[in-house]
């Protein structure tokens, strides 16, 4: 059976996307949708359904139009989340709500999310259409209930780790482990190795968002390519200023309550001063050990997954890959 | 076989629909949906998908989910759409971006999608799972469709009576044929039947909007329960508006393009004095002429449905009460 390179999958990911003609009429509907979808990003939710596909089958072709159906459930829900968020720019391009209007980013990322249902369903192997699209659905509407509970949030100050948590395994994580678990399901797989590849999606999504934030605070900005200390500059609820809120005291906890009390600010003194208060509360260090802590438990349930090890090695990689990209 | 009344399954679907616990955490997502669904309306759409369903089988109940998956998405398309037409009221409550914001109208028209998908596969015979799933994501997509061409003739004056009835069809009549080919699949209907039921709705559906369009400018305000003229203020091209335009000459053409370029002017003078030229120019009758001949067209489609031609009786009295409700 033949075994594909990460490159090898983004390639096939790519020309599918490419091929499709996403442009008829109403010609105002579909070129924001073909746009979206051309605005590129690293694809990882097919790739991660062709890998898990490619762990029994070797056929990953077959499998492309899912693979698609789910790139374009992503960015149907960034379409949506940056109308939202009122964000400007994605991948150093105009979003849609900017480049057309609102009404536009409605009606577009509505299509799209009615396309990728229709993608997933047409061409999938009757025997599997029931459990495929009832993981799809599942996880789109967590994506949902993900970004209804970020936004709620942004209202609260007393929000705990366990409920971040769960905030960003809905936002994040069901949807990586539902790409590995569909194409598990596609690939033949059994109903325990499905829920095990969801359940590594899930561990490794959570890792991911965990180093996401990390990085916006510690990455070396010319290479993360997004700048520093927004989170910090919105008082965003993440891991790191939920635990340094619980953790801090005396002068640290007096200093980090002013500065998201403030609304009056210098964007880099409030950067600064609360990464010094990360930095004495020890919250990188207690970052870095939750990511290392849900990738190994992760690295752990792929490991009990029942095909040979050596072909693991690709999913090994490419999560290492993903994990690593900065740091 | 039992034949149900259109009440007795307005009844069951008022009950199913009564009973789903829509709302769940997060709340802020739930309870509008919960909210927009218990505004009520006629249900027509899953009134007849069962009516449908009734020609063949008699265990109405069994569909009901289906049926609900349907009103679920007919109320995600009025929730987006009343946030794009920036519209305050629905059945005299505020609409959901007024009484929450826009945000959750969108997220929560997102989440009602995502469920009426969800919904109409859950519970659907294997059998029939992919027949219906694919009528009901085309007509999903076509009513975005539909919607872009409306959003496009608004900043149009040279529409046509084709492209009006194309647009019409997508946004209107789409989903009440795929109301009926959804109940026909799901009672085993042959193909045949199910295209026939599908036709039917598509011919239904026009006659009901271009009746809609008629009662907006002829209708007792008093009994259609909307504001009279609300069409003929903001240049809508109807039906009526695009004939007035072909067939007007002289001084009626004159008076009906200084009205529709006028920015500044009393509703009830512009809505009095299109109406003349309307009257002068035949559109009533025209408009009337049109809405039987769908209608006739409609029952000879009906008439062909391979069933004891005495069970489509509460087919043709339930559709006859709808297009008669006000005259």
């Amino acid at each position: 059976m033949k075994q594909y390179e990460d490159k090898e999958l983004l390639e096939c990911i790519q020309n599918y996307i490419g091929q499709l003609s996403y442009v008829h009429e109403p010609e105002n509907l579909y070129k924001p949708i073909e746009y979206v979808l051309g605005l590129g990003g690293k694809r990882i939710r097919p790739v991660l359904m062709l890998m898990a596909y490619n762990l029994y089958k070797d056929d990953v072709s077959a499998i492309c139009q899912q693979a698609a159906a789910l790139e374009t459930y992503h960015n149907f829900t960034l379409l949506h989340d940056d109308l939202m968020d009122k964000a400007d720019m994605r991948r150093n391009r105009p979003t849609v709500h900017k480049k057309w209007d609102e009404n536009t980013a409605i009606l577009s990322g509505d299509a799209m999310l009615i396309l990728s249902f229709k993608m997933m369903m047409e061409s999938c192997p009757s025997e599997y259409v029931s459990e495929v699209m009832s993981t799809f659905s599942k996880a789109a509407l967590e994506v949902c209930d993900g970004q209804q509970w970020d936004m709620d949030f942004e209202k609260r100050i007393d929000v705990t780790v366990d409920e971040y948590m769960n905030m960003i395994r809905l936002k994040t994580s069901v949807l990586l482990a539902a790409s590995l678990k569909i194409g598990a399901i596609l690939g033949g797989a059994t109903a325990q190795d499905a829920k095990l590849l969801y359940d590594f999606g899930v561990k490794m999504g959570l890792a991911f968002q965990l180093q996401d934030d990390y990085l916006d605070v510690y990455a070396d900005s010319s290479v993360f390519g997004k700048n520093i200390g927004g989170d910090i500059c919105s008082n965003k609820k993440t891991f790191m200023l939920i635990t340094a809120l619980e953790k801090s005291s005396g002068q640290d906890k007096i200093e980090l309550e002013k500065w998201i009390k403030s609304d009056d600010f210098v964007a880099d003194e409030k950067i600064k001063a609360v990464t010094t208060v990360y930095n004495n509360v020890g919250v990188p260090d207690l970052c870095m050990e939750k990511i290392n802590g849900l990738y190994t438990e992760g690295l752990n349930i792929l490991g009990k997954v029942s095909v040979d090890d050596a072909l693991k090695n690709i999913l090994r990689s490419f999560t290492g890959k993903l994990m690593n990209r900065v740091l």
